[in-house]
């Protein structure tokens, strides 16, 4: 029986909601200074990894396969805390990010830039904190 | 023509790589505190008006329908700063947060359960920050 709305949001069982591709989305911030480093997405075993081993696990829709953060880079992410939305359909990890970062560009944060507020028609993006901290040619062979 | 992965990547141009339903996913964090409020979606026309307006607009999947945030509740989401991501198909919002929170069951965050880590097998969800900051019954009427 399918749990009900009100003990999915109000219960205490971990009933996560996976999405016809089987996924949920993965917020990841960094635990100390709470910036958004990342978003991306787990499957069951990328969850239940990540819950067993302290460690970020995820699930790659390009490449589709699971995949640990850090595998290649050594940029891991031990995670501190991690949250459940109310209708259990998105994650929330507070991580330590080691090494330099989480974007495989070559930044800390996947979130380089930002969009200008109070336009209509065509956007133009602004860099901000857009500094690279790794070299992501050396990082990723 | 399609922009190139470096342009997605490395340019200005705003190039929002929507999914096979329109959407990109939306993380809204609170300005002030940092902690992540909710997860949401946007489809071209809520990011257009998110934009020209400064205030946050979201598609909802279940009613598939275009939504103001506070519509209803009054509490709205002025927004702070609006990124966006590597590969340009996630944003994150910085909010000023009206009312007394985001979350339809009347707290300030979405995310007030968390997961315990280390374990295997069933996992109970353990309350964090879980108060009530307002009645979702007198606010959703």
């Amino acid at each position: 029986m399918s749990p009900s709305m009100h003990d999915i949001e109000e219960g205490l069982a971990s009933t996560p909601k996976f999405d016809a591709d089987g996924l949920v989305t993965a917020v990841v911030t960094d635990a100390t200074s709470g910036d958004v480093l990342m978003v991306a997405h787990m499957n069951e075993e990328a969850l239940q990894k990540t819950i067993a081993s302290g460690e970020a696990w995820y699930y790659s829709r390009s490449r589709k396969a699971l995949w640990k953060k850090g595998e290649t880079s050594g940029h891991a992410q031990r995670v501190i805390e991690l949250r459940v939305d109310c209708d259990q359909d998105a994650l929330w990890l507070k991580v330590d990010q080691k090494g330099g970062g989480a974007c495989h560009t070559g930044r800390r944060s996947c979130f380089y830039r930002a969009v200008p507020l109070g336009k209509t028609g065509a956007v133009t993006l602004e860099f901000r904190d857009a500094e690279k901290t790794f070299d992501p040619g050396k990082v990723y062979k």
